[in-house]
């Protein structure tokens, strides 16, 4: 058992899921779940997530070795502020937003000499939201990327690096801004571009979708008010990636309206050698 | 049995998933495949993909009903030429071609008098490609466009239908330049949009790619000299598609920069009608 008891705030898609998958690999002696609303509390309870729930943050944290929060963004810092008091000095609290820099800033300061605190990203959201499609399996060969700053000591590193893997990730190190500079890129902006080419196309072509547009276009799916905090908080990055990608579009215009069959084909065949080696 | 012989001309990822599924299905009571190469003619013969295969087109099209042309788009006027002696003048004649309105120009003059003509574009392709790739459910739950003019007789159109039909495809009828226009849109610019995608991304992104990354780029596996060919006899749709998505990107841009979230927010949930509305 590699913790006593571990606390889940937030039970959604990431904070169910870590629930099912701590439970399935005896991973705690307990879990605890913390949720805003009765009725979600109510939920994770019914369904056997955890034995313990709970919407005071307090109690849930309470006695806790590992603190995960799973909420928005934007409501971690307060919800850290109100269960401060009970945190343990030796916990250790992580979470899983998609921008790590805002969180960073936010929290260190916050849990700076009451508990032991870096930043975690386990990339495996899907376009589904929510406790009903929580999953035990949801982070077994996702990446997780896990964001120590300098000062970080490395024994907190390791011990949130062995919580991912033993959940079955592959842990990859960055800083909070080049986790958040490179992610920009590999899934805020597909993602914004993916809502921006449904938009782009008109509605009578909608009905001749195969499955190319269909794989192109899932993660437009995805629940609108959490992308649009987590574009928010990464715009800078983003709109360095918008930048990027423009100069890509602005080239293959220019290859189209001077048919230059060569150019095209050079650059179909090395996002064919980008593509395939990632598999 | 819908037809005695049909030919099929060009033994690829389409040439061969028509004839299995043709083989699997009993549609016809005999297929004969055309190949450029005598190893691909071998390559049919030896996986049982038809009892008859050449590098003679005219033997191959010789009594066959329904003659469906598989070659990259610019092969197909010379082999037709080449055939045409050899082609039964009650033939139906077809293609599987991702543009429309260059082929209908360059095969309905040449077939005038000489065959029934009808262009079809099977919506089925995949990243993957050869005969390899083929499979007898390729067609299964497809798309099928066919393009008939206003000068195509309603039988003609009729007994297209009914072959993708019986291959399990859905069928929409449009006219080429509506195909072409639509197309681009659902199916040209996502692929060269994924293209761009994976080459806007810095390298060190490339391991954080995760399950969204993937997705969204999957089609830039496609093979590069098919899909040049595609992007260029149809760059004129295509380069509109270009603008419309570059607006987009704009209105994203201005958005993301003075941090508007209501707007950001409105946007992504468009996105998200937009794309559950397609399953």
């Amino acid at each position: 058992m590699a913790f006593g008891k571990i606390a889940i705030l937030g039970p959604g898609l990431l904070g169910g899921s870590l629930a099912l998958a701590i439970r399935d690999q005896h991973l705690a002696a307990g879990v605890s779940v913390w949720g805003r609303r009765p009725e979600a509390v109510r939920e994770v309870l019914d369904r056997g997530l955890a034995a313990e729930a709970s919407i005071d943050a307090k109690s849930v944290v309470s006695g806790a070795d590992l603190v995960i929060l799973c909420t928005p963004l934007g409501a971690m810092a307060d919800l850290c502020r109100d269960f401060l008091p009970a945190l343990s000095p030796s916990a250790l609290v992580t979470d899983v937003a998609s921008v790590k820099g805002p969180v960073d800033r936010e929290l260190a300061p916050l849990l700076k000499g009451k508990a032991r605190w870096i930043g975690s990203h386990p990339m495996a959201g899907s376009e589904k939201a929510g406790l009903g499609a929580a999953s035990a399996t949801l982070f077994q060969k996702a990446c997780c990327i896990v964001t120590p700053e300098p000062s970080t000591a490395p024994e907190i590193t390791a011990a949130v690096r062995d919580f991912w893997i033993a959940l079955g990730s592959r842990v990859v190190e960055l800083s909070p801004a080049d986790h958040d500079r490179l992610v920009a890129q590999i899934s805020h902006l597909p993602h914004l571009l993916a809502a921006l080419l449904v938009q782009a196309v008109d509605p009578k072509a909608l009905p001749l979708a195969g499955a190319g547009f269909r794989d192109t276009t899932r993660i437009a799916a995805g629940p609108a008010p959490m992308w649009t905090e987590i574009l928010l908080n990464n715009r800078e990055a983003l709109l360095r990636g918008l930048d990027a990608l423009s100069l890509q579009i602005e080239n293959s215009r220019n290859l189209l309206s001077r048919k230059d069959e060569k150019g095209l084909q050079e650059l179909l065949g090395r996002a064919n050698d980008v593509r395939k080696s990632i598999g």
